[in-house]
């Protein structure tokens, strides 16, 4: 009999959640608040998990073995009972998380680890006042989780470094890719990452440096091919003869004089969005966006299976 | 018979481009001033071009077509003789440069075009004087461009614009992928894409928020999936159901108070480095940076060879 683990919330994230634990061999409840949700969720993850089998994106496991791991119940009692582990995909509004945190903190055993989805609200906004604070953290994911592995892992001042680092254990074993901030941070580190490189895009366009298509494609054609697979330290690591160190010191002033012409940031507003809306739209009419949507998810997944191709072929 | 294009310089950059010129059709001349290196350059180019060919990543020719139409030369008279571009790669020094283009403005007719590889170095620092000017902008590879096809265009304030654009026309029709630059601007777009996240990188370390191979692995398997085929203002098109007005309007405020966390700069030196280089060697010991950057090379062509494939496939 395998471990079991809960999805409180059945939307998007709590239906990829599902995929994910359920892959890496858990049993998963899936329940939502509102009638109906969770059930027909069901039918939207066989789906996904058949495109996923046949990408072979399933660990190996049968589309059939991982769909028929997940079952949705109609109460919260009934989803979080035997579960080792709690996976919260509410609305990301602090009084929904407060009512949620608070009813899960007394229904479940103090072993039992208590995870948001949250992508803003940090922990210590919602768990200081529980009993079973220590086991309480974010379990954050890029969409959708089972192509992008990286789980951002956010623990609050008083949850026990024990079951953080467990949770990362259990996580990457499913084949996730987890990784632990030692601290509340505003953005956590992926939209920390992605947020200098916006603010400076919409600069390059908002001084004329060059066209949103070319912006867009110094990374997607240039700078993030390396980036796909090992990230910018390491990138740096190699890019000197003798590793990192040397790297440091041979780039940062130019870095450092960079850095002097980015601390303006440019409102992102008037002239300049009526502009890449504009270029935008003539390229790519708002009724093909779903379209364009599919297809990326598409090229996610695609990417998803070279990477597992290259690291088991490339060494 | 192929119209022609010389390289000036053929050490990493003169040969890389070699293969690129070649593999889109032209006839390439290499000379190099220092004696022997232009000829040596030749056996090093024929085992790069079997690499792309066992990839299949030479635009349908065959390796012996490629490494046929590429001759050393001896003296940068022969290698500009009928030529209709010539790439400097030249070390990246200003009495270099200029030395060089007063040379080849003196020998080449005025619509043959004159470009350079600097990295940095704009070109209105070195051909402000000449009487070819118009046709002198340059062209800004990153390593390799057999593999990685952004080009970045960088003409000077009296460059052709319609130079520019031939010259961009041209190097699409090989495959490559050319962006242009209106002005002049410090590390050009990719380092200036590349900049920010080195700081932030670094920040993050610095601050105790997350390890450096955490910090890596949020690049690696998380954020720059989806920059891998579409840049950043694209991706922020298809993350909101209206697109990028939506997106602007939703996301500004978090990213306002993000970049208001990463004003402050923290030196690439002190503790900080000795503590990255201490993780990174126990890791990677430095007689094995070698074998990684292998490594990297070949999975940065693995790479290029699934997006021909998902360019082609997946629409």
């Amino acid at each position: 009999m395998s471990e079991r683990v809960a999805m409180i919330g059945s939307g998007i994230i709590g239906r990829a959640f599902a995929i994910c634990f359920s892959r890496g061999g858990y049993e998963v409840t899936l329940y939502d608040p509102v009638d109906g949700v969770a059930r027909d969720a069901l039918p939207r993850i066989k789906e996904t998990v058949e495109d996923l089998e046949n990408e072979g994106l399933l660990n190996g496991r049968s589309a059939a073995d991982v769909t028929g791991r997940i079952q949705a119940v109609g109460t919260m009692e009934e989803a979080v009972e035997g579960a080792i582990h709690v996976q919260e995909n509410a609305p990301e509004r602090l009084d929904v998380k407060l009512d949620l945190f608070g009813k899960l903190d007394k229904l479940c055993r103090p072993d039992v680890v208590l995870a948001s989805s949250s992508s803003s609200i940090v922990a210590s906004k919602f768990t200081e006042d529980l009993e079973g604070r220590h086991r309480c953290m974010i379990v954050h994911p890029t969409n959708p989780p089972y192509v992008v592995p990286i789980l951002e892992l956010v623990p609050a001042p008083w949850t026990d470094k024990a079951v953080v680092q467990k949770t990362r254990e259990r996580l990457e074993a499913m084949g996730q890719a987890p990784i632990t901030l030692n601290k509340e941070i505003t953005g956590f580190i992926m939209n920390r990452l992605q947020s200098p490189i916006l603010h400076e895009a919409f600069r390059l366009v908002a001084q004329g440096v060059a066209t949103p298509e070319d912006v867009d494609r110094a990374m997607s054609e240039g700078i993030s091919q390396r980036w796909s697979f090992i990230g910018p330290l390491e990138v740096g690591d190699l890019n000197a003869p003798n590793g990192i160190r040397e790297y440091a010191e041979r780039y940062e002033p130019m870095n450092r004089g960079i850095a002097a012409e980015q601390r303006d940031l440019v409102p992102w507003a008037g002239p300049l969005i009526d502009y890449i809306e504009e270029r935008f739209r003539a390229r790519l009419p708002l009724d093909q966006l779903k379209d364009r949507q599919r297809w990326r998810d598409r090229r996610l997944m695609a990417l998803a299976v070279h990477k597992q191709w290259a690291n088991e072929n490339i060494k």
